[in-house]
């Protein structure tokens, strides 16, 4: 018998209201249970719209502690559809130090742990350096009731290191709450393969390590300070153990974007890829250097 | 003014006599150079049919020193045309020592070095382990008269962590003499599968990296030990910097693929998609173990 999994990816559109964003997110989530979703995952900080374009302290206003009110109200949903929630927050640890954090909801509503993204982007109009310490709890998975699970975030989705170093603590599905988009000025140069670039770099993790890739983006034009803005790309997707795309959201609607993995997978793909096997540990020594130079 | 770079791979079909093979292939480097290809690539082990479909030790006897004749003649090839060479080669290294070797030849003609395939597969039809020692050089880059390039053998393409560690030291271009294809009694159900997660992966390598990675098959049925054999699905291609397919040869054809490549882009993608800034050294240690458990 296959052991299936259905997954539910939040594709959202961020408006203005904090407050309207949680409740809609959380009316999604509740949507994504009751159609039997068994781990539900939101987008990246989908509490607000993308405020990193500037360097604003204004901004962090809008951080939560964890646990808090967000993480109450998503336990409450995982334990009413006994579904594994991941959300994403604004992590607000002490004054003067805050993360950007996700969440992990065993089904029964208990509160599994947390992962604080590792790699902190500093670009054009996502200004993350200025808001989230580093994390420094390290690449984390967990035992969900329905299989193992990792979750990084965003930036961290360029490194194959993190998807390695999680994915050796067995996780069988990686989870990637993102908010990445265009500058609209550089999308018909670079647009094409700037969204190609973050596609095959996230299937190729589930390649490298023969598990799941599940990225959740959010879409819409978002100009919190004015200016030509960002628009999310939205084409959340779910990667196969061999990288195949499996299920893929549209570039600017919200949508819940379910896909049914077969968990047998993963141990298949990695009997038969035994990738694993060869890796040649007393050859990487060197990948802790910041240039071998 | 763009600093282009011609490079050129050889996807051929490789017969059952070797002294033919090292003939037609130095045919066709001679070719590509004197179409101004200013580095030059052979596929994975071209000298002959893909003999790890079986473990026998007469195969053995196909394997030769070097520096040899090989390196001789291509030498020969690389001073006429000033192009470099990296031509993949079965290495007598010793008695009871062989190695799946890559040797990269400047474009005076001069031997610069060579790479050990540091990742040795052994599944159904691809039983390596019996021939290759696996490589003691570690990973490796040379400065060319035209650019900084690392060479990869093969089975090392599934692993990011040889491509980082190769890129690390500089590479701009990253070669992969493959042969790889399918068991034609699983093309139907796993051919796409399979080839796509080849080609990703390599991408992604590319992505991660902010280099031009080229990848160079053989094409043609091999049945050296009758039965299925394997059918080798060509598909060479070079990508860009972005993990951008540039250009790609067929799936059953002999040819030899041309790609010009602006080395400008190394720097620019780097610059723009800061990867290497933001690496998290003081967390990838656990890299260097089997397993996190």
């Amino acid at each position: 018998m296959k052991k299936n999994l259905k997954i539910a990816l939040l594709q959202t559109r961020c408006g203005e209201n904090p407050q309207e964003n949680l409740k809609h997110t959380l009316k999604l989530a509740e949507e994504a249970g009751s159609q039997g979703a068994k781990i539900i995952c939101t987008n990246e900080l989908f509490r607000s719209q993308y405020f990193c374009q500037s360097e604003d302290h204004k901004y962090f206003d809008l951080a939560e502690e964890i646990p808090g009110p967000s993480t109450e109200a998503f336990s409450a949903i995982a334990r009413k559809y006994q579904a594994v929630v991941i959300a994403s927050l604004f992590e607000k640890r002490a004054s003067g130090l805050y993360h950007n954090t996700a969440v992990v909801i065993d089904a029964d509503g208990s509160f599994l742990g947390l992962y604080r993204k590792m790699h902190i982007p500093d670009d054009p109009l996502y200004y993350e350096k200025f808001y989230f310490t580093p994390g420094d709890v390290g690449f984390k998975t967990w035992q969900t009731r329905y299989g193992k699970i990792g979750v990084l975030i965003c930036w961290d989705q360029w490194y194959p290191e993190a998807a390695r170093l999680t994915a050796l603590q067995g996780a069988e599905i990686l989870f990637y709450p993102t908010a990445i988009g265009w500058h609209p000025s550089e999308k018909e140069k670079y647009g094409r393969n700037q969204h190609g670039a973050w596609e095959t770099i996230q299937r190729a993790h589930a390649v490298a390590n023969g598990c799941y890739v599940a990225a959740i983006n959010r879409v819409g034009l978002e100009r919190p300070i004015g200016g030509d803005g960002i628009e999310f790309w939205g084409q959340s997707f779910v990667a196969g153990t061999s990288g195949q795309i499996l299920q893929k959201a549209s570039v600017d609607q919200e949508e819940i974007l379910y896909a049914e993995l077969d968990m047998d997978d993963v141990n298949t793909t990695r009997v038969h890829w035994p990738f694993l096997r060869d890796r040649r540990i007393d050859a990487y020594g060197d990948i802790v250097r910041r240039f071998i130079d």
